[in-house]
């Protein structure tokens, strides 16, 4: 077994999944993307949802990953936040086709796969609210309900992946910006 | 041609597209679960993808008539906005498998459906930014990227399909108070 072709027919995996979606996807497909025999396909993946399962895995674990080792430095809340709206951002806009495969395809997963990701997004969700509670606690956020407001936060930053397009004007960095500033300071002039 | 007949069968197909996905979902499925021969619902629909089409246009239909109706009466920037964000979570709460099916699904149409299903939601964006630009005009908002800024508070308020169950403790009225505050104010104490 190659490790290098796992990578190549996972990379084409994703990219099938994000245009056509996982369900219109055939193994067939995926084997002529990479150059294999269906049956040779096989040597290297167990099934096409093993492979979705894979992809939306890794991407959520790097999301997790990433907001661990923000977590894990000493900073103000507000510095946490900032620094993982950036992060998440840079994220999703970087691996733009695994992020859309995650958040729109990873529902075809069977129970017990589908429960793993959403463990981990939910896992996400509480050290984010954690964020916002313990800022508050420090009197520099105002938060009432930490689980919804940090639902908000993710579900704006999640939805980068439906609208941002590489040749916009805008960096992931400059988007970050304009998303932190709209969170922390809020719309109101002061 | 029972119109009747027709809104139960769009609301099985909203069922089906929500439960298994659009693409996993046959015309035998949606045949039974009206109680018609496959070669019969065929006297009541075009195709799948039309049936597709109509439960999304729909939906994009109704978030659209819903915010030129708040438009059109006198108020402040602040208070369309506040109106906007509550009309669109209630109308995504009370209705969470048609947007399911809008957000998740709709990418499946070809390309002339799914043109008209993005320009009116493009639409919509459009007419929250104008909310943040003249907001911005007249000083009650501090506003620098009106359509990116539109882009997360939609994001935020468009997720709510993805975690939002009748079971939970907070009604979409409450939900709409804690998103308007955050949007309005921020999460900084002041």
């Amino acid at each position: 077994m190659s490790s290098n072709k796992q990578n190549e027919i996972a990379l084409a995996a994703v990219k099938l999944f994000e245009q056509k979606g996982y369900r219109a996807t055939s193994v067939q497909d995926i084997a002529d993307a990479v150059g294999l025999q269906k049956g040779s396909l096989y040597h290297y993946i167990a099934s096409k949802e093993d492979l979705l399962m894979q992809i939306a895995h890794q991407a959520i674990l790097q999301f997790n990953e990433q907001l661990e080792e923000i977590l894990a430095k000493e900073d103000t809340a507000r510095g946490k936040l900032e620094q993982m709206i950036r992060t998440h951002l840079i994220m999703s806009i970087d691996n733009l086709e695994t992020t859309t495969v995650l958040w729109r395809e990873a529902f075809s997963l069977g129970e017990g796969p589908q429960e793993v990701i959403q463990g981990m997004t939910d896992k996400y969700l509480n050290l984010v609210a954690d964020i916002l509670r313990s800022g508050t606690e420090t009197g520099e956020f105002n938060v009432t309900h930490p689980r919804i407001t940090a639902l908000a936060i993710l579900g704006a930053c999640n939805w980068v992946y439906r609208w941002y397009h590489p040749s916009g004007t805008l960096t992931a960095e400059e988007i970050a910006d304009i998303f932190s500033k709209l969170f922390l300071d809020g719309l109101l002039a002061h």
